[in-house]
């Protein structure tokens, strides 16, 4: 057992994380003052070893990756981030190396994102790490961004590349050439788009967790609307364009974390205006209509493309 | 694999137990409107087989234990509970028995302590069954229960009974006698005090999770004053009053899930009378004073009682 006990861990690694909301972590919960005006958005996500990492993974990546899997969620419902709650369940042979690294990526994700750790939960485990975050934002009353609020004639955007999430995970494999490292790092480490406020300018978003052709389809039944993607459209970077015959899977893939967003063609030069101000890549790649609440995918002749899955599921 | 995929189990198992908030568990996160002139209150906790609840728990207990332990953090800071997000990790060889009897739990709590469920992830993993909350509740602005409030001469109060929780622990592995189930009872299924609003009442609060002593202690090193307690006037269940040789362990062992209370002299009467009307029992068993941040243990001789360990870490 090289696990330091359940107080030293909490004294050495995470209340130096902690915001005032979280009471020098030395109390039963956090008390979040409420900012006047203000909905509570919560969402919460978790990360299992050898299901969503592999054995060995760099204990700072992992963090990262998990808070900011959770911020990306926070950034589809418009939603500015405020603080996290944290479980960690881990093997007794975990020692403070890993620990170390664990919070210092909290730590550099924290000021990045202007979070602050509320409280948490630690255990140990005789199985894989487990860590999880609960993660709370607010948004100006009834101003969250749902998946439902999508109108027909509204155009579908999406927030820089698709694709990277899945190639990045085949090139972290060694299944693909990746010389550069872009599509792995695009992969261990994802770029949440909690810099582009889409309240008041998108009428529905998701995340692209599992998948772009899958989130769309939540929209579409959400939205009960049809929805329409030029494919040629769709943004690619420059390290995923060398593996067209992988552009289904790219589609499909999961763990891109840009953001899927319905615009309503009034707001559309707002949305483009706040993106280049920001400095968020946005491309407009398709369009919500009547119809059966589906997603279909165009090819450059205008022919519709199959893909081999619908998305992701844990089980 | 039995376990039923992702979509299929938020629809089956979980979809019926969320609240509004939980916008239909169909959207990136929750929404919850404050009510005005409160503060959020929230904590997480967690369960791991093996290390929290042996193999083949009975699920259904296992989830209302899990949302009393995290209700119980809310009883001690004095707030109103308002909802949860489930955190679960579970092996592919979980079926739909245990979903069932696990929603069921969570179904049947929710009822008692008028919860909703806001939101979630699952996850499979290749180890023991994870399974963590957190949970939100609600009070007055700035009436949050502290461990630091506690004053000279605020006397010291717990509700219920102490060390049941231990003895059940026992009795369910078989190492005490438990005729009528009571002890084992008391450890599988815990009663957090939530009908008792502290708020107002209190000066300092925390829920025995982890052993009377060292609660005592938490409070004392918070509030930076001296705590002694007549252990004589401790409460106990007349099922507990049959291991007297027991006693240290009853004082340092966990999951009573009572409160111990901070209570300034001017508001004794008050707490009494509140804890009659809501029918939770309710004992005074020592007082705070100036001094060195520690607990003293008195016997019926007023001789000072030495514990064999402060408490329970879990590393």
């Amino acid at each position: 057992m090289i696990l330091p006990n359940e107080f030293k861990l909490i004294d050495e690694y995470f209340r130096p994380l902690a915001g005032p909301e979280g009471l020098n972590l030395a109390d039963d919960a956090a008390i979040l003052a409420v900012p006047p005006g203000e909905d509570i958005v919560i969402s919460t996500d978790a990360m299992v070893e050898h299901t969503h990492f592999l054995g060995g993974a760099d204990p700072s990546l992992l963090a990262r990756k998990l808070l900011r899997t959770n911020l990306s969620d926070l950034a589809a419902m418009g939603a500015r981030p405020l603080g996290y709650l944290l479980t960690l369940c881990l093997p007794t042979t975990i020692g403070n190396e890993w620990l170390r690294g664990f919070a210092a990526g909290l730590a550099e994700d924290q000021k990045s994102f202007n979070v602050f750790l509320f409280g948490g939960d630690t255990a140990s485990t005789r199985g894989p790490i487990v860590a999880s975050i609960t993660i709370l934002g607010a948004v100006p009353w009834g101003q969250a961004v749902r998946r439902s609020g999508a109108r027909a004639g509204d155009l579908v955007y999406v927030t820089g590349t698709i694709g990277d999430g899945i190639l990045g995970l085949a090139a972290a494999r060694g299944e693909i050439s990746d010389p550069d490292s872009y599509l792995a790092g695009r992969y261990n480490l994802p770029a949440p788009r909690n810099a582009l406020p889409i309240s008041g300018l998108a009428s529905a978003a998701i995340d692209v967790s599992d998948g772009l052709a899958q989130e769309l389809g939540h929209i579409a039944r959400a939205s009960r609307l049809a929805i329409t993607v030029q494919v040629p459209d769709v943004p690619i970077s420059d390290q995923a364009a060398r593996f067209p015959d992988r552009l289904a899977d790219m589609l499909a893939g999961g763990d891109d974390y840009e953001l899927v967003l319905a615009v309503p063609p009034d707001r559309e030069a707002a949305l483009v205006e706040t993106a280049r101000r920001v400095g968020v890549k946005i491309t407009r790649i398709g369009i919500c209509h009547a119809g059966e609440p589906e997603v279909t995918l165009l090819d450059a002749h205008g022919e519709p493309i199959a893909l081999p899955r619908a998305g992701w599921s844990h089980f």
